[in-house]
């Protein structure tokens, strides 16, 4: 059987606080290029993008009752991706197909299939494969499920989005155009803003960093508050934004990237409004929505192909640039979806 | 027209932080025992019971967004009562009607009425007059609009009730065991929590003021978490209960007593669990609900009846001791929902 040189992305060992660099370690083995002897229900696949995505900050730590495992020390680095079947022992995948899925920072990976892994097997491919661990992927979903569906927009009501041009954030933008409601969103860099505004189609953005008191700014945005806050970023902007929530306002949270590399979450003060304004605020995690995959297609795909939902993207190449790449999500060096580029198909 | 003495308790300024017996006073003014020429739609009442309420500390503050606007520095408090007409100048009340509705903390009161004016005729006399401003009332409807509606429980799901034996959380209790819960509530005393196993039937209580670790205390109660929170509290026990919320858990939030007598709220450290357990919290203020009076009436009025359902009610007598009744509810002094009663039918 053909050996090849496998590059790899290593997880040494538990974080606290903000992840460095330093915690991944990249190393090249050697792996085979079929399926072992005996080793039914796998496919040996080529990787050829890997999604880089905030929570999987949280999967680096020991933290109990976080919603996924954290990685194994010593093993790759496991996330979503895009790949190619190089060879298959399950009857469903074959030679040449593109999937979806749960694959490793490497190479090639020797994944075993069982009938809960969540491939999906790419038909359409008119549009970029990095799609489908974006706009196509979770992050669509996400985007999807959290604005429609928990936080039920009506017309002429105002959005807030926060890490708005970020994967998920850029399409909650453009949703609450589509649903008929104002929508605002914060970011980390004037460039960003300016794709808020320009790109999304956002009515109003504004850099958090220039903002001394988010609660003032979101005052300037929302006089006359807030009727739905997609919530990408936790801690203080949760706060103010809570501070400037409408009578029945909804608070969907998605993501609190802030408080990933604190070792002692922010505390926010002011849950009392939760009740004098009949807040619902409710966490989700999109995999258990995925009944609704078919319904979000039907619907995104046809926006996508007449260019009424705009994607960005940040495709970083080479995976020895995955560990920076993944730190660097904290501090919010990507615009748009983070993605890093192993291999062209 | 036959005048008469009016003992009033008067509001004296805003609070900051807990509001003491000083900052209301009790004087004696006259009245007049008639609907004065040319007022229309007024009824004269006499009071007979006042609810003490802790919402009612939140109206004593300068507070912006409050539910319910501020109270009037020199005017009476102003709260839920039960009162019987002595004189009307609107169709739909005569003398001797006895209404639950909202009054002025004093013997005697002119109220106008608008189309507004939520004022309930009492029919049914079998019951004691007081549980109209307590399980026949708000605290009542204010129990099983945020159990039942909000809260949505199911058989076997674990229900955790801060401030279990008081007004609302009594009913909360006993309305989990209806729905066949398992229920826990804490309270401030341990004859509270003897009243909370042995009269309201929940499985089990314990007395707050006796753990150094509320987090710990539920674990030991809740080995695999809980279900539904029913907050009555607010600060650190609502933190301590998200910590340990099962996955798809519910909060109510119904009140946060803990946190009035305080300048600044205290903050909540861990609502990353919201997302990671998929958790709704949502707050809720009774009177936007009161279309299910009528289905709330039809189905505690049986259990009351058949004696199912029971209701702890601390009753002070004599208006000049409201200011120290109210002030006591801050440190939890009250057993059951907390009545002043004005005067006996």
């Amino acid at each position: 059987m053909f050996r090849n040189e496998n590059k790899q992305v290593i997880f040494n060992n538990f974080v606290n606080g903000s992840p460095e660099e330093s915690d991944m370690s990249v190393r090249t083995e050697t792996v085979d290029l079929g399926i072992p002897e005996g080793c039914d229900d796998a496919v040996l696949v080529k990787n050829l993008y890997l999604s880089c995505g905030p929570y999987m900050i949280g999967r680096m730590k020991n933290l109990e009752g976080y919603f996924f495992e954290s990685f194994k020390p010593g093993s790759p680095i496991v996330g979503c991706g895009v790949f190619k079947v190089l060879d298959s022992s399950h009857p469903n995948y074959k030679k040449g197909d593109i999937i979806s899925g749960f694959t490793n920072w490497e190479e090639y990976s020797l994944l075993t299939i069982t009938d809960a892994t969540p491939f999906f097997k790419i038909q359409d491919k008119d549009l970029p494969l990095s799609y489908y661990i974006g706009i196509l992927g979770v992050p669509g979903m996400t985007a999807y499920t959290g604005f429609f569906e928990l936080c039920c927009p009506k017309k002429g009501e105002t959005v807030f989005v926060s890490a708005a041009s970020g994967a998920v954030g850029q399409l909650v933008g453009q949703f609450a155009k589509l649903a008929e409601c104002y929508v605002v969103g914060s970011a980390g860099s004037n460039d960003k803003v300016n794709l808020l505004k320009n790109k999304f189609g956002f009515d109003e953005a504004f850099n958090y960093k220039d903002e001394k008191d988010y609660s003032a700014a979101l005052k300037r945005y929302f006089p006359n508050g807030i009727d739905i806050y997609f919530d990408n970023v936790g801690g203080k902007m949760l706060e103010a934004a809570i501070s400037n929530m409408r009578a029945h306002g909804r608070i969907a949270i998605c993501g609190m990237v802030s408080q990933y590399g604190l070792e002692q979450h922010e505390g926010v003060h002011n849950l009392f409004t939760i009740l004098t304004k009949q807040i619902r605020m409710q966490g989700f995690l999109v995999g258990e929505y995925y009944h609704l995959f078919p319904k979000f297609l039907e619907m995104i795909l046809p926006h996508i192909k007449q260019g009424k939902i705009t994607y960005v993207e940040d495709i970083v190449e080479g995976l020895e640039n995955a560990p920076s790449t993944l730190v660097g999500l904290l501090s919010g060096r990507n615009v748009g979806k983070q993605v890093v580029l192993v291999s062209p198909e």
